[in-house]
């Protein structure tokens, strides 16, 4: 295996997560896993590679653009994988069989080749709960619920759930005589850049690009402007329609999705109504629901979701409604890296086991098993031959205790334990040397 | 967001987890990595695409035709990955300053475009754990230690590591006076189908496509037949190099690395000396080894790997020495299935909470989220109208216990707790229940 020298790196808008970064995304999948469990939703894997034809038609024409799309070794036309609810939709449609609501959570990689830029990356985890098959609103709470106690538990308790519901744009399409799908859907995906491009630059494309008029237009931000507390907000949404029931749909069920809310004990502060919420994805249907990290906007949405009712129909031929909330979780463990939450984790291993030499070697592999056994976490170097490098290792390392028995603490059945960072070091029986490292 | 129906299917080579499968799989990585960091391992994550030009080169022509390769959005050549090996010997080139020994374990998908047949998939999860930065045997013991340490913890002790080092196999051609490195690979890759086509095609095949002259043939199957206890296959082993020194180099590692394996406490029964394991991948360079069950050979290899001296060398420009072993977790959760180390996991979730209406949601939240403040996992179904549909939920998904409290019970200050199973009923504190449930 030979060949001229190839220059080591990592593909563009990809990245590696090195050790000290990994304990922080592993501690947090594990309790997004413990969190998603305690509401009895349970784990799905599906593959990162699926045919072309169950991703196209899902996503606008943007998202489609940022696909990963290639023949597969049977000239099949294949895609990795987006997001992982449609995937979902396909799953669901190929088992009519499972029980319903059907709620699964997945943990895993997305692929969306976006234009590089700082903080944003090609592939990323997405942390997704779903619950499939009930047109109940506790639905939806339950899935805005079990995102803020994920948040809470993390050390997140400051964010800010902002809802919204598409039956509301809908209706005001409805009220200025607008009934083509496709400009509500265009109109949707424009409002998605509000934050992003600011008023007058929307307010343009719904002209130029929309086609929208300018009384539609002025309508759009008239409810847009409608903010403040929920009773406020859920009034002033009644007085915009003019109370007609026909209208009011939306308004109906974001009233009904805030009591549930208070039921699971989501407090009213931590939730907004925010009818600039949008979402560009084109399968929601109802509710729709983004959060903001309270003072932080740089971070953007850290945990976004919605109803889609008609997204399996597409392929199960019936109509499945189904509820979303899917998390991102490298921008959280940013997020947590730099409140504070998360401070640099050190090494996981606790001990080093110094050993003399070849000779010493299993001595030292002994006691190590004895401390693994205990439940610590314990090394013994591969440079064998020389103890000051075993020391400069564990030290490099930042593995915070070494443990030797030379021959004579042998023979007086004793073990020295240092403490690297006190340099501290004191003689003691292995079990109470056990003893202390397990405190 | 309409069209034609589409027809749900899962890719060709490719399948789904559902929810029973998925519980044994989280299982086995969380142990996995418990054990990994118990021996001071590292974890770390690459991305799934890399360059094509990093991973060309490695694996050899047959390796490289199951490549998934495609040009990115940027028009650059990438490769899903193959393994999670060179993918390492990347990131180590480009992390020069890392502690060494860099000791790493990593758990993820790999993609591999072989011919589907039964059992064998497309993509399929690698748990690994290599030690970069040292030529110390020391590290290839405790590769294949972390191997059987894993296994017994899971509940396989039945298994045999069966080991080699490919300098036997060049020493051996150097006696017969081959000194083509092509031919010493091409070699190793046919031996390595010896299992699966038998000893006359790899006769032929030696003779046909690798030009082996018969005397060598002979040579390497007078090696083969070299089998017994240790100590009389390295004796055995010496005597067929007419104890010359310059082709013992192989040889006496091999002694060296069982002696070390005794060190880590790896029970000598568990490893056998297989002058046949050759590894088909080209970059090992030293010890080799795998994993088969005992008396499931159906299973194939669930833990194979080796020392791999020059891999890294192709991108860091200077020699970095490493060895590593990594397990197929699928194939090692199927073998637990099998074997009924693991039986059928059932619903994480232990109880339902009844709600009565909408009116009773928010009291049926509000002691689902006592119970799971307890640690038990409990949910609320969001049929919320009716009682009996309820029940049948919780049966349907096999949840053991219901939890309910009506206006009577509210008014007593008690719950009703429901065995579903033991289709039992007793009344009792929530307090009392929540204890009930933990235990």
């Amino acid at each position: 295996m030979k060949g001229p020298r190839i220059k080591p790196q990592v593909l563009k808008g990809f990245r590696d997560y090195p050790p000290e970064q990994m304990a922080a995304r592993l501690a947090m999948m594990r309790t997004a896993s413990e969190v998603f469990e305690s509401f009895g939703f349970l784990p799905l894997e599906t593959p990162v590679i699926e045919y072309s034809e169950v991703l196209l038609g899902k996503y606008g024409e943007e998202g489609e653009k940022q696909f990963y799309r290639f023949p597969d070794h049977g000239g099949r036309d294949v895609c990795l994988r987006f997001d992982l609810t449609v995937p979902l939709a396909r799953y669901v449609a190929m088992n009519r069989d499972l029980p319903r609501p059907f709620k699964r959570y997945q943990m895993g990689t997305v692929f969306r080749g976006e234009h590089p830029k700082k903080g944003r990356f090609r592939e990323f985890v997405q942390c997704d709960v779903d619950i499939v098959g009930t047109r109940s609103l506790t639905a939806d709470a339950e899935c805005i619920a079990v995102g803020t106690t994920l948040l809470t538990r993390v050390g997140v308790p400051e964010h800010v759930i902002r809802v919204n519901h598409r039956g509301i744009l809908n209706a005001l399409f409805h009220t200025v005589g607008i009934d083509d799908m496709g400009q509500v859907t265009r109109t949707f995906r424009t409002l998605d850049k509000l934050e992003k491009v600011g008023e007058d630059e929307v307010r343009r494309a719904l002209a130029d690009e929309v086609g929208l008029s300018a009384t539609a237009t002025d309508r759009v931000f008239g409810l847009l402007s409608i903010r403040g507390p929920h009773a406020d907000v859920l009034a002033k949404l009644r007085e915009f329609f003019e109370n007609e029931a026909e209208n009011l749909g939306g308004v109906t069920a974001l009233e009904e999705l805030l009591s549930h809310l208070r039921a699971f004990g989501v407090p009213p502060e931590r939730v907004e109504v925010d009818l600039g919420i949008a979402r560009g994805i084109d399968y929601y249907t109802g509710v729709v629901y983004e959060t903001a990290l309270s003072g932080r906007p740089e971070f953007g949405s850290i945990m976004s979701g919605g109803r889609y009712d008609h997204l399996i129909e597409l392929m199960a031929g019936e109509e499945i409604p189904a509820v979303g909330i899917s998390m991102g979780l490298d921008r959280l463990v940013a997020a947590l890296v730099e409140s504070g939450a998360i401070l640099g984790t050190g090494n996981p291993t606790r001990v080093l086991v110094v050993a003399f030499g070849s000779a010493g070697f299993p001595a030292a592999q002994a006691i190590a098993g004895r401390v693994r056994a205990a439940g610590i976490n314990a090394e013994v170097s591969h440079e064998i031959q020389k103890v000051g490098a075993q020391f400069k290792y564990a030290d490099r390392k930042g593995i915070p205790y070494v443990l030797t028995e030379g021959d004579d603490e042998r023979a007086r059945g004793v073990v020295k334990l240092k403490d690297l960072k006190a340099q501290s070091e004191r003689e003691t029986t292995l079990p109470e040397a056990i003893a202390a490292l397990q405190s």
